[in-house]
């Protein structure tokens, strides 16, 4: 089994640290690895680093290399534009193949949390066994909650005699629910959140493909590397913006669902991190030099070079940079993605009437 | 009459933007003009430039000539060391009147507000000819709520026929009262904001410092700026701590107080900077690049190479500089000496685990 990790995020919700030039899979959010690391280091015991390869856009290449040492250059696939999961793993697929032959592959997001290993690394196992048989495996995590920014999976009929986890056809997809829907899934116990990850045989997915979008599998056909790459580039832009789940997953009939309790979190914004670190007795997250004066259940990330003080505040999430800075409340952190919508239209904050206070020189 | 700008202020309560090196003086936190610029620019109908003095220790010496061009360098008097008002005006004044020879003093803080400049001005004129008569002239300023942060000035019997404004004698001066005190001070009539600043002759001054602090005067003659530096700012670092207020006018019958309607302000900690400047329309005092959603009610003084985002978030202070950024709630401004406090005693912040983010490069 190979593994194909997705690495090409743009990750604006978590600005002002995520930037196009280091997005959220090269950040070390939770922990002293960075996303990407972390999700290569953990499929260690079942899929070896000989065995990974990184889909990822020409810019991130360098960085890939650096943060993945042990990773053969070889094996970066280079996304050659950003159209969305059906084309990139149309391509990613095909590359391989052309190279590796047909395998099974587990397509997996480079920035995602998955908390039990244990778990993770039987579903990866179950999913092998079921990827042979031609089926096309996703994992289905167990809700905890009624999550309005997940998708969820609906179990069908379950799948007989599987000699790993039970798995189960997939009745139906669907998209991110209102609260009372998501209310209505949690109690109904058949819905499971979309994890976004798959394991399938290359031939199988190729083969879905090709019967679900027959137009999108001929022009990848005729799209390779040996192409002058602005030529590749340009009819890759060319083809349609479209996820891997509305090109075949919700078309198939060969979907089937492994439920299994992964603690899993796609790491979605700000306000998830503060769930997923560890808190002091304030209720405080903390990365950087922060001076904490009678402020509870913030979440805050600085940087060694300057001191972050706050002073009788709740439920913030501060985040400075040298570039920016983000003051947000606790419960609106979904909406950074409008700052970063903002200031790429042009916005550049309020004018300031020409009172600026003068900055300090750096001490 | 001359005018005799006190800059010798440390400034720690408008941390990050006040440092040792530029502390609240020479920040221009209500309009184009640092605090000093304006204390010299509202003098001017009545006390030209070739009357004001400025007493300031050695490392602002470079900063006054820069932000007061006009200013001869041999009008600048150098204080050896911080000794509190006492031992700071009586050497202002020896030094003026060895120089100058004797005539009617201004003394006023670098760092203060006024907003009603003809009031100020009617003050000063009232001010000189009481000094002539060898008063010692106080500004009392009348209060508009019941301040727990200023000292009070509480008016005895009226002077008989002055040509100026009415004036009173002192009955007592008391220290920043409690708020049940405060509202009584505001409900009786007779109390004024005390606002620190003084006109008297510099004979009378001096004289009086002698009859109340006699040993303290006599250190003060053995002085003067001929003395080796070091040896001088020994000597002066020997002197009491002690405020004018304590070291006189607590004590001499002479203090008269003239009640005046100034619109003054001390500006003593980011709260007031947010009473004394405009606001948008949804309550937000703003300087520098700053990206707004949703937010309320908050000072944000950012700086123009870098986006300030607020998220949802109300009455906040948001202060950023390159070296230290304070989130403080509007209502805890005061604290934000107990930041500044912490730090000089080497707090650092929490420590960060190992966890930090890294800083994206800077764009």
């Amino acid at each position: 089994m190979k593994a194909v990790i997705m690495a090409g995020g743009q990750g604006t919700r978590f600005w002002p640290l995520s930037t196009p030039e280091k997005p959220k899979q090269f950040l070390n959010l939770l922990g002293p690895r960075t996303m990407l690391q972390e999700t290569v280091h953990r499929l260690n015991p079942v899929i070896g680093e000989n065995d990974v390869f990184v889909v990822t856009p020409p810019p991130y290449v360098d960085e890939i290399l650096r943060e993945l040492p042990e990773l053969d250059a070889g094996r970066i696939i280079v996304e050659p534009a950003p159209r969305n999961t059906a084309p990139c793993i149309g391509w990613a697929v095909r590359w391989i193949c052309r190279r590796w032959g047909d395998d099974v592959l587990a397509v997996l997001p480079a920035d995602h949390r998955i908390g039990n290993l244990e778990a993770f690394h039987e579903a990866l196992r179950s999913g092998e066994m079921l990827a042979l048989e031609d089926w096309l495996v996703t994992f289905g995590v167990r809700p905890t909650y009624p999550a309005t920014g997940y998708g969820y999976i609906c179990r069908g009929e379950a799948l007989p005699d599987t000699d790993g986890l039970p798995a189960f056809h997939v009745e139906r997809f669907t998209e991110k629910p209102d609260r009372p829907t998501a209310e209505r899934f949690l109690s109904e116990g058949r819905y499971d959140w979309n994890s976004g990850m798959f394991v399938w045989k290359a031939s199988t997915i190729e083969e879905e493909l090709r019967r679900w979008n027959p137009e999108l599998a001929s022009r990848l056909d005729e799209l390779d590397d040996t192409l002058e790459p602005d030529e590749l580039r340009s009819r890759f832009e060319a083809l349609p913006k479209i996820s891997i789940d509305y090109a075949v997953m919700e078309k198939t009939d060969r979907a089937v669902v492994i439920p299994c309790d992964l603690d899993w979190s796609d790491v979605g914004s700000w306000g998830s991190i503060r769930d997923l670190r560890p808190k002091d007795d304030r209720g405080m997250v903390i990365s950087g030099r922060v001076e904490n004066i009678d402020s509870r259940n913030c979440t805050v990330f600085g940087w060694d070079q300057k001191v972050v003080a706050l002073v009788g505040v709740e439920d913030l999430v501060v985040v400075d940079t040298p570039h920016g800075l983000l003051v947000c409340h606790a419960d609106e952190t979904e909406r950074v993605r409008d700052v970063v919508e903002h200031l790429q239209k042009g916005g550049q904050g309020s004018p300031s009437e020409g009172l600026d206070a003068r900055v300090p020189e750096e001490s």
